[in-house]
């Protein structure tokens, strides 16, 4: 683990500039630009993430360009969070004590104008995880990061919906995803095999990949600190976030043309993560025009 | 992570009909329809296991078609159990907070009839963990998976065996696996050069694998939640027991072919999961006649 | 997760003979020896160490030729500690329970003679890390081995420096890493692209590896599990932490000849750790003479 901010230009208070104005092409070339500046920057990322992911985050955020640091214990959390360029909070093992870390440092990221990024993990399977998740949105988080269920159950959480769909996927869920988004004042990303990235206005989507990528466990939690990475150094946030997704969509469509199997898609994914460039990226970003539904 | 159901029609309540007149040729079809099982309901499994195997036992979980759930504490381990297919209960890592977890989630699951699995890691090498495991084998596991020490420790524990004997290898440690299997009233399992698998009654036995499989870490502990996944969806648990143990033992052999080393052996191993055949799982299960001692 | 020792001939009080007159050829040729030991005796290391890195740390000293038991909670740890043949204390997520798990083990270790190694990682980035490597360095670990910016930070805390050197690489921090090691009475290890090993007086070097090392998460952690590992059955201490860099540097060098990225870089690494000779080991350390300088 690298813990030790390692760059001393990194970015402190990125501003936030959402142009209302961009097209197509702006959030692509925006998209790529962060796949340079992540590289060019190494973002110091504060992962308070759960148990079973911390070893893929944190080889995906260095193969990625970032710097990872798993800091979480409320004696120091919220202290780490005044070093950091973005945070991550993912309640995949939830406990009171990591609760607590997580409000520090994202208490202190919202202070600094830092982004911070929500993995809402099950948040639908308990009612610790929903209580949880409902204190959690009340700190403005900068991106909420899930797969459909989890977008779905967590719109319900925050008023956004009024039950919870049945069918499930990625490209079912853009009306709930972006009511969650208008709610919660925030940019919502729904993974699936369809990404799906939007503000409650605008929507981008990113297709591919490979279809044995949920036999990568805690691919999800690592495509979140990778979006909070790319959002410590993507001032259009929506841009960054849709740039995350499709580092891992590209990377791992790549991984899985030699790849036997999800031992090998595994590590051929980090391979071809540090090996990416920002053309691949920003051309598989599009922006799909969603029918005006508040 | 996976953690929320994927399958609506995952079975939840399992019925328990082992057959007594069940022979050898049995035990091996019973094995194989495991396998296809596995893929073709996608069982839920709650993992409570310790940290340094939560990332390989969900992905090997994952390969083989199970989906892997890491929820441990107290504040939601119970609620979970009412959703999961099969628990894992493993002290590798023990802690208090994580025991009332296991107690909780073993006793929703001993309700619902869901199978729980106990590993008991290194019980004999702390009194922390012997007072663990002794109160959690009242608990009454559906299986106990371990290493020819720890069977023998535990046994110890259960009042099955009178100490502690020196040659611990699986093949010398089945009259007290046997002895433990009866009293416990449940299947237990011993992993090593050859697996050995008893209800106290009747013995299976699985040979094979690869000379270096005890280089990958926590390859017993991913061992003991393909056991619960196995068990959630076969209702011959010993069968469901050896089935896989076999599945590990045949992706390991196919793995060690091309393995340069223990790192290599680790991901070959999960390809090689996700590509077993029936045939070649059950045909591996060998009933092996033992003197009757009680 | 192997928590048993599995070796009754593991050495559980090796003495420390540190022989002044030692020269370059006999530090190479004490390290090889330490590989071709590690092997014979397969010592038990226990390892309190950050959730990230256990993992790698399990299986690489697994593939190194030692025996990885992670055993952290006040509960146990101590008791724990008088079966294990070398301790691991590592920071990286500290919490105040696994603190006293570490004063506990560390206790026991320093009553036995037997050794016993910090890793402060990123102690210089909050109060609480601070603090609580202070408060372990007066149980006097056998080593101390960090990064550049971890040994200038913690030779800060120890009172052996002045600050903190702008220029943090391994190469610049000779001297506080001498000051350190006189001060904490240990051998204080840096490593870097250059790896630098000190007694306070004597300085070893190893020089090698592969640029892209570093995007390998928790690789310092498990080298510092390494030279636990290796002073448990080496008897001069300098001599074996150096055995434990070299044996990376040479694994990592020829790990890298084909790997593609970060992904094949580490299992590469775990196959070459398996198969790594005395000879390629010992030959990689070489003694720099520095100018005198308390």
């Amino acid at each position: 683990m690298s813990a030790v901010p390692s760059s001393s230009d990194a970015p402190r208070t990125p501003a936030v500039t959402t142009t209302s104005s961009l097209d197509v092409t702006d959030a692509a070339a925006a998209a790529g630009h962060v796949v340079e500046q992540l590289r060019a920057r190494r973002p110091l990322v504060q992962c308070i993430t759960n148990y079973v992911s911390m070893d893929l985050a944190a080889n995906l955020l260095n193969a990625a360009g970032a710097s990872p640091a798993m800091v979480h214990h409320p004696q120091e959390a919220g202290e780490f969070a005044g070093l950091a360029d973005a945070v991550v909070a993912n309640i995949g093992t939830p406990s009171p004590d990591w609760a607590d870390g997580i409000v520090a440092a994202t208490t202190v990221a919202v202070e600094r104008g830092v982004p911070w990024v929500l993995d809402p993990v099950a948040v639908g399977a308990t009612s610790y995880r929903r209580d949880l998740a409902g204190r959690l949105l009340t700190n403005r988080p900068t991106v909420i990061r899930g797969n459909a269920g989890e977008v779905l159950a967590l719109a319900g959480v925050a008023g956004a919906s009024r039950g919870v769909d049945s069918a499930a996927d990625s490209s079912a869920v853009g009306d709930q995803a972006a009511a969650l988004a208008a709610e919660a004042g925030c940019v919502v990303a729904v993974t699936g095999a369809r990404d799906l990235v939007t503000d409650g206005r605008r929507q981008l989507t990113i297709d591919g990949g490979d279809r044995r990528a949920p036999m990568i466990t805690a691919l999800g939690c690592s495509a979140t600190a990778l979006v909070a990475a790319c959002c410590a150094v993507g001032e259009d946030r929506l841009a960054a976030t849709a740039a995350a997704l499709a580092m891992i969509t590209v990377a791992i469509e790549r991984a899985g043309r030699d790849a036997a199997g999800p031992g090998s898609l595994r590590w051929r994914l980090l391979d071809e993560l540090a090996d990416l460039s920002a053309d691949q990226v920003g051309s598989r970003i599009e922006e799909s025009h969603r029918d005006d539904q508040s």
